[in-house]
């Protein structure tokens, strides 16, 4: 391609409105374009990066045997309510009504594909001799985002690679799952992006068997614990290691009431009485399938819903309403402690709040706590368990002596086993080998492929711009002539175009009437992995000038040879990043 | 691909509900699948063909330098408020409402792009020098069928190209519509589709300029109108010869009154008269830009709206209402005529019309017609022109002593001057060479690829199933062995699929534990081009069957060579479909 044939408006300025890197660079080098909050344009040469994505998701999924379809999507609602996601969506799915010949057909525009996907199965499946099959699209995904931001990190309408296995055992689904995870592997590695396969919360399958694939980046809206012996997971999963360190031999002081008027948060105790956060029990009252426990953990820890969920074995927990709290503490929200609840609950502590020594909890009693406490003596919790968020320096639930670190990361990808929700809701069974009506059981597959871009662009970028990987630059070369109405140096310039082209390398030829220094400029913005530059000069010498866009010098070749020697090191770096990869290790 | 790991649901039984050709086979083939009314799920078979004519699309739209980008699918409704498309659309524009932090945000599912594209070159493109560019996207519309049908032929959502050409001179703007005419032939060629670019009424720009380009079906919902001479337009556009055939000479006799009870329509009138209709002249009021005029036509000709607001040279030709036809001709609607109109109108005739002798008109009165009308006698048009629809066997526009054949055919795509409409509306303005403000010059240019497939399936089939050509078959050949557990067989097969992979040919190896009888009526159904039979009886003899799908007989090959053979064929038919047209001639 020739710059002046296509469209590629850079620009000097950071836009208004632009925060993080990826959205300023994305913008900056004419590679997006916002149509309105939530829903961009992929310029030419964004759209170029983002379907060598997609590509490089569709050699990888067909690689791994999953089987490409494409679904509608619209889908009428009436499907979604049998799986009852109108609800659990509630404002983010898109949905409007269809006229038909005056009739009013309810449809949404659809956010994922389980119930489509599950609907077709279900129709066509009836045997364990078609199983296991795994599916896939890509496709224009669409949910409302009430608050969307960051360019295309989050938006209301994204391309999404979403897949569905569809197995007759658990060891089958565990199969599948295992491929659609190496697949990732193997996708993100090409792509270039750094990841981070985290353990996630799993769902009624149980185990540990849901992973995301995270993008570590520091203006990531997601949290990633990790460790240096390799555990990750996120924060509603991670867990936290027995810490040996016990509170130093104090001695336990007589219990003791004060007034605290007014103090109503840890933050206001804490600066009531002249003490540390972590001095505090923090006293919870939950409901646990409606039923009311009291949940506690240090003052300087936040209480973790899910691991309270599974400690408890219910389905549902959410913290209890003003009402309920007054009625089991006796005292209004803000002052409830383990000692002297009003009604006998169940009381779960966290591991940390056992060592405590002479603590403040809350009094039961309005604008009045507990100075002194100490469980064991004061109290007597029915179970201590893990049951908090992890923090930094928290010790690593599976290596020895390792410490937990907190990064920010995006979400680029999910595995899941989804177990038999979709299925037993809309039917898909089959006949098994006993000749027995079994339901299938499911997983699902997501990446998001814009965020693919979205992860290189927060990741690699120096002052001047981004620095593409190979495999996802918009072009792979950039060849810059230095004078254009130099006819030798055009002529050298659009032959070595010429011989690329048949190389099989994607080159932009930038024929513009302008400096080179504004040339060099907007190549660097963009990122174009090598840059090649062709002058009176170095013509003169038979030469060509190439330059890594991650190297700070060019390097002088032959002019003769230049295209097979540009091609090679290209198409070496094509399939392995590897000189891309060493930079980053380097900086 | 192995048959057993993916999803080919074919069906014996024609579907309920299909009535058309391409409907039934496509559903029978196991291509597609609805998921409801109007909306469809490209199976992995359907989907692959759907590919393969985006691809080939996609490499001639790059081949005549139109620029790929990819636009948002939802827009602000504000921004088809601005070029008054939301009332043009009516009902066919899908819109809903985002929840966005409290505020709704109506926003339009786009059916075309016209007006993001637009704004995007107006933001963007601000020079001559950075003109004309042609951008395209393949993407999926939504627009609202009131009534979708015979599968994905008319369905609310559908894969389209859309493309935009910005020029800043008419003869640029030719050139890139040149461009666009040629790269459609070269489109529907390679995909085997036979294919008639009619004229079509054409925008604001004039002349005529504006193609579709049809697939001639016998269940096409439009017409084409055509002559031996290679003449093509659609109704709305086809020209009427003059007609040198005079009506025989017979004497005018007197003008008479006669009642005619209960005969409003031309129908009722010649039943009642016991005539002919071409006896009768019909007197339609129509309102041009609200001004009434009246139209005469003979009594078995239509009239063509478009035509007579071409000759008025007005911008909107309606029927007139009830009341308006009671005041301008003194009598209910169903009785008007030249003579005697209450109010003094223009009078426009047809061509046809002016050779009439002794023939019936509406009287302007209750219930009553006129016998023995001769025009230039009894009233006077002010204008002879062509204001009809063009009927077959009509003389041809264009050569001389030719006539009109009239046939139904599939819309597939449409080029179109479109002028200034949007960049007008949208600002899209440019400084010229002499320093001026312009405003851009645009084309628009749409193909519907699903319909490349609907065209292939309405036009290329036998009692047995679909004959797909190379270009856009699922897969170009199937590997049939005759005995999956005969060791040898299955052997053979699989090396055969594999050479075949290597040498970069589609196919699909038939491995299901079926009898040969159900194996080949599958493939002959789906349509494979060709069909490679391996059996025990022919590898002793170190053969294998071939069969192209469109011929009656197989032959045999030597298995030592065939993946060489058979690739070189295929490859020679992948890029000439020179074979399949053959055949389809011969039939």
């Amino acid at each position: 391609m020739f710059w002046t044939k296509t469209l590629i408006p850079t620009m000097k300025e950071t836009p208004e409105g632009a925060e993080i890197p990826s959205h300023i660079l994305m913008l900056r080098a004419g590679l997006i374009s916002q149509v309105m909050a939530g829903a961009y344009t992929y310029l030419p040469l964004g759209y170029r990066s983002l379907r060598k994505a997609e590509n490089i998701v569709r050699e990888e999924m067909d690689c791994a045997g999953a089987v490409e379809l494409h679904m509608s999507a619209m889908a009428p609602l009436s499907l979604y309510e049998q799986t009852n996601r109108v609800e659990a969506f509630g404002n983010v799915l898109i949905k409007t009504d269809l006229a038909r010949g005056g009739k009013k057909v309810p449809v949404v525009f659809c956010p994922t594909h389980e119930e489509t996907i599950t609907d077709i199965v279900s129709r066509y499946v009836s045997s364990y001799r078609q199983l296991p099959m795994t599916f896939y699209q890509i496709q224009t995904k669409f949910r409302n985002e009430e608050r969307p931001r960051f360019g295309v990190l989050r938006t209301s309408e994204f391309l999404m690679k979403d897949a569905y296995s569809f197995n007759p055992t658990l060891e089958s689904l565990n199969e599948s799952y295992s491929a659609m995870y190496q697949a990732y592997c193997k996708i993100f590695t090409r792509c270039g992006v750094p990841f981070l396969p985290v353990e996630a919360e799993s769902g009624p399958i149980g185990g540990d068997a849901s992973h995301e694939f995270m993008f570590p980046s520091a203006n990531g809206e997601d949290k990633v614990v990790h460790c240096s012996c390799g555990y990750a997971a996120n924060t509603e999963k991670a867990g936290i290691g027995m810490d040996n360190i016990r509170q130093p031999k104090i001695e336990p002081l007589p219990i003791q009431e004060t007034a605290t008027p007014g103090a109503h948060t840890i933050e206001q105790v804490c600066e009531f009485l002249k003490c540390e956060p972590q001095r505090l029990i923090k006293t919870l009252i939950y409901l646990a399938d409606s039923k009311p426990v009291a949940v506690l953990v240090r003052g300087d820890h936040d209480a973790n819903e899910n691991k309270i969920r599974k400690t408890l074995q219910v389905n549902k927990v959410e913290l209890a309403d003003p009402v309920t709290i007054e009625r089991v503490t006796g005292a209004p929200v803000g002052f409830a402690g383990p000692v002297g609840l009003k009604e006998k609950l169940t009381i779960l502590a966290d591991f940390a709040v056992q060592p405590l020594v002479n603590v403040v909890t809350g009094a039961n009693k309005d604008e009045t706590h507990l100075l002194n406490v100490n469980p064991g003596r004061d109290f007597t919790a029915d179970l201590f368990a893990d049951l908090r968020n992890a923090q930094a320096n928290d010790p690593c639930p599976r290596c020895s002596g390792g410490t937990l670190q907190i990064s920010n990361a995006i979400e680029g990808g999910h595995v899941f086993k989804l177990g038999t929700k979709y299925s037993q809701a809309l039917n898909a069974k089959f006949l098994d080998t006993d000749e027995t009506q079994k339901t299938m059981i499911m997983g699902c597959y997501g990446i998001g492929i814009n965020r693919i871009l979205v992860g290189i662009c927060e990741t690699s970028y120096d002052e001047s711009g981004i620095i593409w990987p190979v495999p996802l630059a918009p072009y792979e070369a950039v060849i810059t002539p230095l004078k254009i109405d130099d006819e030798p140096t055009m002529n050298a310039a659009k032959e070595l175009y010429r011989q690329l082209n048949n190389a099989g390398i994607d080159c932009l030829l930038d024929d513009r009437d302008q400096r080179p220094g504004v040339k060099f400029k907007d190549a660097d913005l963009i990122g174009f992995p090598m840059r090649i530059v062709l002058g009176p000069k170095g013509l003169a010498q038979n030469e060509a000038e190439i330059k890594w866009r991650w190297d700070k010098d060019p390097i002088m070749i032959p002019l003769s040879n230049a295209a097979a020697q540009i091609a090679a090191v290209l198409h070496e770096e094509r399939k392995t990043n590897k000189l891309f990869l060493k930079q980053k290790k380097g900086t």
